[in-house]
């Protein structure tokens, strides 16, 4: 039998090109190796905006859209969202009663994002005890693995914490997964700062040629290089770092930046096609699915998920002696 | 329609003839007014027994007995066990987002109960949330009252708060419940203290005439009297509080004890038939039911309740948008 993986995105606005490059390009890997559960975290949106609900609802389908579209295949991997499966919501509540406070406060994100997200009222219950949803949703499905970037790993090492304290205070039923790291390939935004939908600075999946144009323009370039024939520095050129990841030839290209035969508009012009070649074929697979298509396969999703959920949940009230017997 | 009201028990132990008094009696009256639901509260048990869970899976079964056998009419009221209607936490889920830290690290009984129970573990993210998921117990029925005691108005006054911020935040649906505090009369233990298991200090429903002869025997009374004829201060006789609520010819006894008309010995034999006329018909009636008739009804209960939640849950998650809609 195929390992289980789980993995997860809060459905918080559009995806960019970013989350294509770091995320769901490993999916599609996983997806052929693995039995993969990939979900909406709609729960886990809520953590950072329940007082800022509007994008939730809209986000979950958009969202789902966006991975069909990058190639992510229902045939080989269970979609749904994270609220349609109630046993998270039971083994969330179950986990809450034997994980330690301290656990939840040292854990290095907590102060991290209280901090970064401090226009938010963050000092709620369900901020401090989100790792223990993390715990339950990758526990729910007894996933071995968890494919993370680094600042992730405490979060992992939280749910093998307590699957080792279910296990001895009960019986020994969870595994302990371990955090599959992938090393994502850097791509800044637009303006050389993480691209983020806060800086205003991303290149959307759903961008037409116009507007990737218009974004390709803007990126930052080498300040010192101003006519073509001037000797370029790749190093902290957004442009170059676009073409790294996305333009086979990008070593030809960074040899003809630094010796002036290459100008930037020139370079732009070049980049904007490639990113048309990546994108525009995303963007008319997305064509080809409507919401009652996505409806469809949540609806396929969720019956997938809540009979691997509710076999865990079901032995879980047992071992414990919830409810009738 | 009737208005509604829930209440629930920790199934962590054999119900004492106190609970009887304090709880049940009260519920007898509340089911001929009120649409009830009474339920097993095994996952507040957990808050504090999640290391010791061997008396949960039988105590479900036995409290209900207890109280079918008191006079708990489950064709009157909704008998049911928590953990057997999910969406009591799935609410708790959502209620987590949106509860202050603050709110439960204020709450009066969260730093008497760590410092009473200094022996068990409570340093947990559950146990801290219980007023999160009694406020999900309580609006999961859009309750309007809650029967407690003077010690759990602090907790009413949270699922208030916490209803007045849901209701704020997205729409008004929830009511605020309010107390409604019912003056029971004191009983204590054999020895004078709280009536109270920790103690061994109890006269449990199930105790036969032999056990209630020998526990009325050890009983308190007052010290001064040592004769018959000595005339005896009822004030702190534990056997007099007993008679002030089950004796209707109290005022009687409490003459003839003062002017030395009434011995102890004599005064505890009439006690011990008293506590038998009110403990062996709820003995009779216990016989009457067996795990199968409890089974029954529980699942008769779970299916009642999960209607009423059922509808709340969906206006919940639709009114946040969250999962396929």
């Amino acid at each position: 039998m195929k390992e289980i993986i789980l993995s997860g995105m809060r459905p918080t606005g559009k995806l960019h090109i970013g989350h294509l490059i770091g995320v769901i390009n490993n999916w599609k890997i996983l997806q052929e190796k693995y039995n993969c559960f990939f979900f909406i975290a709609d729960f886990h949106a809520l953590t950072t905006e329940y007082n800022n609900i509007k994008e939730i609802k809209d986000y979950v389908y958009e969202m789902v859209l966006d991975w069909l579209s990058c190639g992510i295949d229902p045939q080989k991997s269970t979609i749904f969202c994270q609220s349609d499966v109630y046993q998270h919501c039971e083994l969330h509540l179950i986990f809450s009663m034997l994980t330690p406070l301290g656990w939840l406060y040292s854990c290095p994100t907590y102060k991290e994002q209280l901090k970064e997200q401090s226009s938010k009222d963050l000092k709620t219950y369900g901020f401090l005890g989100y790792p223990v949803l993390q715990a339950a949703d990758i526990l729910l499905y007894k996933s071995t693995k968890v494919p993370v970037g680094k600042d992730q790993i405490p979060h992992v090492e939280l749910t093998r914490e307590i699957a080792r304290r279910f296990n001895s205070l009960y019986s020994e039923i969870f595994p302990e997964p371990i955090p599959l790291l992938t090393e994502f390939p850097y791509l800044p935004g637009i303006d050389g700062r993480k691209m983020s939908k806060s800086y205003n600075n991303c290149i959307f999946l759903s961008d037409d040629p116009k507007t990737i144009k218009n974004k390709v323009a803007k990126m930052f370039t080498d300040p010192k290089k101003i006519h073509k024939t001037d000797p370029g520095d790749p190093t902290n050129c957004v442009v170059y770092a676009f073409q790294k990841i996305f333009s086979q030839n990008y070593k030809e290209i960074e040899i003809l930046c630094k010796t002036g035969k290459l100008g930037c508009v020139e370079d732009k012009n070049n980049l904007t096609k490639v990113l048309e070649t990546v994108l525009i074929p995303i963007q008319e697979k997305r064509k080809s699915y409507d919401k009652n298509n996505v409806k469809q396969i949540l609806v396929s999703g969720k019956n997938t998920a809540t009979t691997v959920a509710q076999e865990t949940i079901s032995q879980v009230k047992k071992l414990i002696g919830l409810g009738i017997q």
